[in-house]
């Protein structure tokens, strides 16, 4: 923690900085960094550093870090790539804390030359006590002490108000983005972070100072991949404690855009699912639209539960308001008319809301008695969980009939968000400085509302393990050794607690068959996944003679497709009301995840699957269980039987608690089909695959 | 056409207008239009009639529109419901064109009483020869004129600029939005239309107008429902001709929209996928954001026609681009690299972009000379069918750099959609002035492309019913009286060309069997729909002794469950791959619609149907039938064999040809299922409903 200040102390209020490579001329990239500073009043000493200069523009200039009067907290690295691991060294001879670096030329190309570059510069850091901000950073800023360590033209704003969202961005040009249009809004920042290529500083590790920075309310996120995770995951954690909501934008959430940030930082990045399922389990809001990021602070406030998808909405404009509430349905939130007290009251004015899902004032509510009567009433109203106010042209134009009143009621515990449907600048400022979530499009809005209410408090870290018998588990997969057929799977499946068909090994296939019939016989060989193509399956079997042949068939289809034979399993035939599939996986970069889908080739096809970091608890697999459309078959559909969905979260909470096993011995595992009986009738696995964590990595 | 020109001019260009139950207060809503009309210009004679006084914010009142001194064109009726009678009386005597009813207090209550009321409107004003727009409109304006006929509170606005996008809106307030937002960037309008509960004049009619309007080149439409859906379809069509884009915001995407959409204005609305059928079929553009609506008409200005969903990418900040992109591929577009010429000029400048999804110019790219080579490159590259440029912080500090080479090159063919990553009021002004589709958001800017390169002209009014028999199917609906049980609709089906499992009808139960074993008996019930819960489906019959077994069990079902026995259909079974739903209906808004879906309980759960406006041509149909998630599995999913998707194509052609038939005749159909066989094994209907248009009418 100490060493933490210190770097926080250097990396945001440093006493002097160095600006290695900085140039005579303003105009140029690297000779903004030191007329920003000025500009923006940073209190501190500011040393260029250039080798063929005594002074660069009016300011003494020193060869090396090392020749600065002061010693030198924060340095920003401004010279060619080839030149970095000599700035490094001065910094190292120097004591400087650490280096922010602007230079790219490393792993930002994408090459294997360039990763050597970066690991080499890593180790040389590392090894010298700097701590390293890149490379390929568009810097650092805290705009609460004129820090503007960026070469980023958006700080030529004559002046930038200081505020209390903090961001860290994978991406550097965004920044600027997020500045300007802040500053059109009147919203202010407290720091920013361009993370570059995270060679060693990373999101997490500033999310982490963040939270312990008291200028610091909200953590912004803009990302491109979830490099890091496990530190981004306890920051979050921490930050929950501390009452600061974390918010992501997070690209990836077309094919076509992971692609993107994968070319572009060289970085891995999963699909859009795993990121939104990291996200869930540690407490990071992630909304879907740019401009939210900037406008989503305030509606966090009272912090993440869980709350019913209900609203109410009010307005004095029938059309905008029915903007805002199209795009709340579109996104599963419904809306509450108004309280019986306040419809009564608002009747009385002639203006008739009962019964309807938004309260319109109309025009003849443009008063500010009616409108901060129904405000309040609103904002009293236990039936909704937010009140989203949709205001017209008093927006513009009478600001003191309707926005004043919001920014006079609304920093209450309960969720207020505004959405102007005019162009009004200044009441959305004027909402801003009163700390109102305030929004320019009716999309933004609702996306806001819609994550808000979804946004739960992180996953406990004490483990559902309770009763979880893991010596058991891994005695099966000790029994496994390195590679998992089928009979050897179910028995891990078995001792977590998932129901599975009996079964019996024949080796030779003439043994006695204990298991009653009718049976399936299948083919058991390690390197066999798809049984049922090779010709290894044979359902239905009905006696011992029909087991001698199956045995026989699948022998001859093993020899004819070059399968070796390593036994047979001999399965009791199961049968469900439907089919489920339950799945496990460590992801490189979220960690491990469970997933849960309806069987059958359509749910692949509609990609209809819940997924979620493991292990869950039982409430979250039902939440799972009720995400998933397909099982609406087995939920009362059309009046058809229920399925045993109860018994299908237990056996998604079983496979989840694969992540509490020490050392992820296992990489995968699926069962499919888990067959899914009546009420009451359990589930059964009828196949099952597992892959552990060694033959992954050997593969 | 006269009659139009004569309404296009009183409605734009009256010579004179009356402001009827205008109030001496010029802050009173009743007391603005005349205080908006003098303040923008408006050159024709302002009369305001109140019989209690002379004179009006300083300008001669009169008792009634008779006594005005000159005729009135164009009447502002502003009193309350209970005067308005008296005053489309003083209309109709002064020979008023048109009156435009602010007033509300009719259908817009939502009562038996208001609609009663607004009927005897109707019937009076057609009488007398006027024509009405509203109740409940928020007026007319024509910017073009100084017309400014509302009491939109966005008129206080010390000068409006006239452009060339006009507006017909359902909702009134939304116009003032679109007013404000199009002032702060520089887009003016032409006319604009609240059409209220669009009594008389509709929401077509007023579109037909501005087909003839010189003034107007893009007709903007804010739509709750589709009232009137047939005179919107033929002015969409008149548009289409005269090279002018029909763009429409569609409230109802969601079920909470439909419902609010049809409390708001007592219209019906339906399904958002029936209003997009109906703007596909018609050449109109839907657009997914409010925003857009004001910003994609320059991007239309190249026309509908088939493009691929491809497009070129450049920017000079990738963060920003990767925005536009990820959204880009959420909607399915996908982005081109740069050609290889530009890859190799800009490689000398040391920018690589050869291969990437992006052509990431960096910031080394933010000078003009290889700005502008770089776009003029993209906008000759014949792999793209657009350009997106997304522009960095230039946009905000050097628009010499990057946005005026934009508005330089950008008025090609190809269209050219502007992002700009920071707030840039005035770089997207000169955009707008320049003509250029420029965004303020990244996801409005990629639902305006995906929009734009989804655009298609009209489906072509001349009905693809070659070779299409339609007296025989007249005559097989004959046949089939005032109820269809299923022998029937098969005929039906048969006649339009649909194969049909061979079947034969037994009235009795015990005549001879014709249809070759095995068989299904089924009950022959028109009052039964769900044969199958009442037990009156037995599959898989054998012989003749099963069929008599069959018929017995039938007939003790249908007694036991009160249904009539009209008697037993014999079908062959028939088998297939797979299995689709086709069906048919009469929308009441939109017209005849198709659809066709996979068949089984979890198509209906994904909502996974195609629909179209019907009839539709083979190529229409084959699209449909690709558009469907569920037949992925019979197009060669996973080494599946694949299915005869070009005769459930041809299948769905003829069913859409009950569109043909003259008086409308069936209501509903619906083969279900529909067995789709292998490539060349056809398809065959084995259930079929059909719903005569007298049936339902009588229900």
């Amino acid at each position: 923690m100490a060493r933490d200040r210190h770097l926080a102390e250097a990396l945001f209020r440093p006493a002097a900085v160095a600006l290695i490579g900085a140039s005579g001329d303003p105009d140029k990239n690297t000779g903004r960094p030191q007329r920003f500073l000025r500009q923006h009043g940073f209190a501190g000493a500011v040393y260029p550093i250039n080798p063929g200069r005594h002074e660069v523009q009016g300011v003494p200039a020193y060869p090396s870090v090392a020749d600065a009067p002061r010693p030198v907290d924060h340095a920003l690295v401004m010279v060619p790539a080839a030149k970095v691991p000599g700035a490094i060294e001065d910094c190292v001879r120097a004591g400087v804390t650490v280096a922010t670096l602007y230079s790219d030329g490393f792993a930002d190309l994408g090459t294997a030359e360039g990763q050597a570059r970066q690991r080499a510069l890593v180790e040389q850091a590392r090894t010298g006590g700097v701590r390293l901000v890149g490379p390929n950073s568009m810097g650092v800023m805290n705009f609460n002490a004129g820090l503007t360590l960026s070469v980023n033209a958006i700080l030529e704003m004559p002046e930038i108000r200081a505020g209390a969202s903090s961001v860290v961005s994978q991406s550097g040009s965004i920044l600027g983005s997020l500045l300007s249009r802040g500053a059109a809004r009147g919203f202010g920042f407290s720091k920013m972070v361009s993370i570059g290529n995270e060679c060693d500083v990373s999101v997490g590790e500033v999310m982490d100072l963040l939270v312990d920075d008291p200028e610091t309310s909200a953590i912004l996120l803009f990302l491109e991949s979830l490099r890091g995770a496990s530190a981004m995951a306890a920051a979050a954690r921490r930050a929950r404690a501390a009452g600061k909501p974390v918010v992501a934008y997070k690209l990836g959430r077309s094919a076509l855009g992971q692609r993107l940030a994968a070319t572009h930082s060289g970085a891995m990045t999963g699909e859009s699912a795993v990121a939104d399922a990291f996200f869930r389990a540690h407490g990071i809001v992630r909304v879907g639209m740019f401009e939210t990021l900037l406008e989503i602070p305030p509606l966090l406030r009272s912090g993440a539960r869980v709350r019913a998808r209900r609203v109410s909405v009010m307005t004095t404009t029938g059309g905008g308001a029915a903007t805002v509430v199209d795009r709340l349905g579109e996104l599963g939130v419904e809306t509450v008319p108004a309280p019986d007290a306040l419809a009564a009251r608002l009747a009385d004015e002639g203006i008739a809301v009962s019964g309807k899902a938004i309260v319109d004032l109309t025009m003849a509510g443009a008063r500010r008695a009616v409108f901060t009567a129904a405000l309040e009433a609103l904002l009293d109203d236990p039936a909704s969980e937010a009140v989203v106010v949709v205001v017209g042209s008093s927006g513009q134009f009478h600001p003191h009939l309707t926005v004043e009143p919001i920014a006079a009621a609304g920093r209450g515990a309960k969720p207020l968000a505004v959405y102007i449907v005019p162009d009004a600048r200044e009441s959305l400022a004027l909402l801003a400085e009163a700390g109102i979530a305030a929004f320019r499009t009716p999309e933004s809005c609702a996306d806001a509302i819609a994550v808000m209410l979804d946004w739960r408090a992180p996953l406990p870290q004490s483990h559902p393990g309770a009763g979880f018998d893991a010596a058991r588990v891994e005695r099966a997969l000790a029994a496994g050794g390195a590679a998992f057929d089928e009979a050897r799977a179910a028995a891990v499946f078995a001792a977590l607690g998932v129901p599975v068909a009996p079964h019996q090994v024949l080796s030779r296939g003439d043994e006695p068959v204990t298991v009653p019939y009718p049976v399936a016989v299948k083919l058991l060989s390690q390197r066999v996944t798809h049984k049922t193509e090779v010709g290894g399956v044979v359902l239905g079997v009905a006696d011992e003679a029909g087991v001698r042949a199956a045995v026989a068939r699948i022998r001859a289809a093993a020899a004819a497709g070059g399968a070796a034979v390593e036994g047979f399993l001999v399965q009791a035939m199961a049968r469900g009301l439907g089919e489920a599939v339950v799945g496990f996986r460590h992801d490189p970069e979220a960690g491990a995840l469970v997933s849960v889908g309806a069987g059958g080739r359509l749910t692949e096809i509609y990609r209809d699957v819940a997924l979620r970091l493991a292990p869950v608890d039982r409430a979250t697999a039902r939440a799972m269980v009720a995400e998933v459309k397909g099982f609406a078959v087995l939920a009362g559909y059309r009046g058809l039987p229920r399925g045993d969905l109860d018994a299908l979260a237990d056996a998604v909470v079983a496979v989840s608690r694969l992540a509490l096993l020490p050392g992820a011995p296992v990489a995968e595992a699926e069962i499919n089909p888990l067959l899914v009986g009546g009420v009451g009738e359990g589930v059964t696995a009828v196949d099952a695959v597992l892959v552990p964590a060694r033959a992954e990595s050997a593969a």
